[in-house]
């Protein structure tokens, strides 16, 4: 990226936010929009972002670099309105956690040769301009989903990106990102949620919990919108995610209800746990 | 407790042995048993144990402080061995994470008047003298469990005791705390276990989680042998707790299957599950 070059940013939450900390001390100058204008107000004031972009997003030609950092359905929305406008910009990239319905409207609002969608790793359960911060992507694992007819240029242009941010991009193809994070971050979501909910149920608060089920409950603490709209997009491969969950969960009431001397079987559902993990 | 006490730990492990090293730089002379003897041996190299106990656990009664930092199955067998031994004692108590097995135990054993248990919420799913270390107490909650007829003197000295560690000592009778953790502790382990085969089972592995999944599969990577001694202990309130998140797992899954525009169950879930987190 050359120093003079100019970001786009639609959306300054926790992912927006902190790109637009990453990048402004690179030299990058950052037109924002939010549709908390506070936010822009905000991130102007700190000298983060240089102007302000309106809700028709038309201003958005003027960048290199444009990214979306919405909830996934609303960056659809974001994607088709902006499409008109995307001038001569040599990427355009969002940063939500499923990609088939992105890189969907991408091709058929015809900007598939200079989109790249991205997931990065990274996150927090707190959200907003105020929780985003400079480093947020440093050594994170950043998925790369494009449509089929991306072109070189925005291929390259989105891996340096991420590189230069001290993140580690991969490519792989949309419908296997979204089926992978069904399992590794949409599931282990929905089980805090569903923990929190059991134990608001039982009348028992965060508070009581030991340093393992405060991290068992983090990241129920996350943005209700962001999670519906992800789950929205990925329900059937979620769904199926869960069904295998609740057999092992059912496993191990089994294993609790039967009652050898030694607990053989609890035992070792413990250790094949332990087996899978690594730190 | 005065500065030339003497304090016998029965396991250095992780919480035996952090309780050895947060002892010994208060002036407490610490005697210690374990099965495996180079862990006694590196605590002494240490300077962390100033004399070994044999197996017998014969010389404990030289210490004023008894404390049993063992899986809560081997705790109750070690309070058994140690009961004709335990001389002068002050105190005699232990670390498991339930409670009512213990106490039932002090009492068949005329210890109850000396015997208040201890539940640290503090600790880590590494575990072994290599992982202890000082200060892993501090700011903990200690939940107290004694006999009905516990005298005030070993009370008092087991409050007194937590609260010179920097932890916070709450009385709390053991069924009530047994029910509690079943849910507040217990649950969120068998979630994580759970969680672990789940990812195993679909072929995927811990380092392609991201920090969200990372926290939820932490625990998983604690101990086999602790974990089945606890599940054993309090296998029906466990299995309740079980239950109760199975519930609302399904209703996730069911809000998630209820396609209206704006999936407003899937909303409200995440809602009421934030709404209970606190930071």
């Amino acid at each position: 990226m050359s120093e003079s070059s100019t970001v786009a940013i639609i959306g300054l939450g926790l992912m927006g936010g902190s790109l637009a900390r990453d990048l402004a001390p690179r030299g990058m100058s950052i037109l924002a929009y939010d549709r908390d204008e506070a936010r822009v107000r905000a991130a102007m004031t700190a000298g983060v972002v240089s102007a302000a972009l309106d809700e028709s997003l038309a201003g958005v030609g003027r960048a290199e670099t444009i990214i979306i950092a919405l909830p996934v359905d609303a960056a659809i929305v974001a994607l088709r309105r902006l499409a008109p406008y995307a001038g001569d910009a040599r990427l355009i990239t969002d940063v939500g956690s499923t990609k088939t319905g992105i890189v969907a409207a991408a091709t058929a609002t015809g900007l598939a040769p200079r989109f790249v969608g991205s997931h990065p790793m990274a996150g927090d359960h707190r959200f907003g301009w105020e929780a985003s911060r400079p480093g947020l992507f440093r050594d994170a694992r950043v998925y790369l989903c494009a449509p089929r007819d991306a072109s070189s240029d925005a291929l390259t242009h989105a891996s340096d990106f991420w590189h230069d941010l001290g993140a580690h991009p991969a490519l792989m193809p949309a419908e296997e990102h979204d089926r992978m994070l069904a399992w590794t971050s949409h599931l282990p979501h929905v089980l805090s949620a569903a923990l929190a909910l059991t134990l608001a149920g039982a009348g028992l608060d965060r508070q009581s919990l030991g340093p393992g089920g405060r991290d068992m409950t983090r990241i129920a603490g996350s943005s209700p919108e962001m999670w519906t709209a992800i789950l929205r997009e990925n329900a059937a491969e979620v769904d199926a995610a869960l069904v295998a969950a609740e057999r092992e969960i059912a496993a191990f009431r089994g294993a609790l209800r039967h009652d050898d001397v030694d607990h053989a079987a609890l035992h070792a559902r413990f250790e094949s746990a332990r087996d899978w993990f690594t730190d």
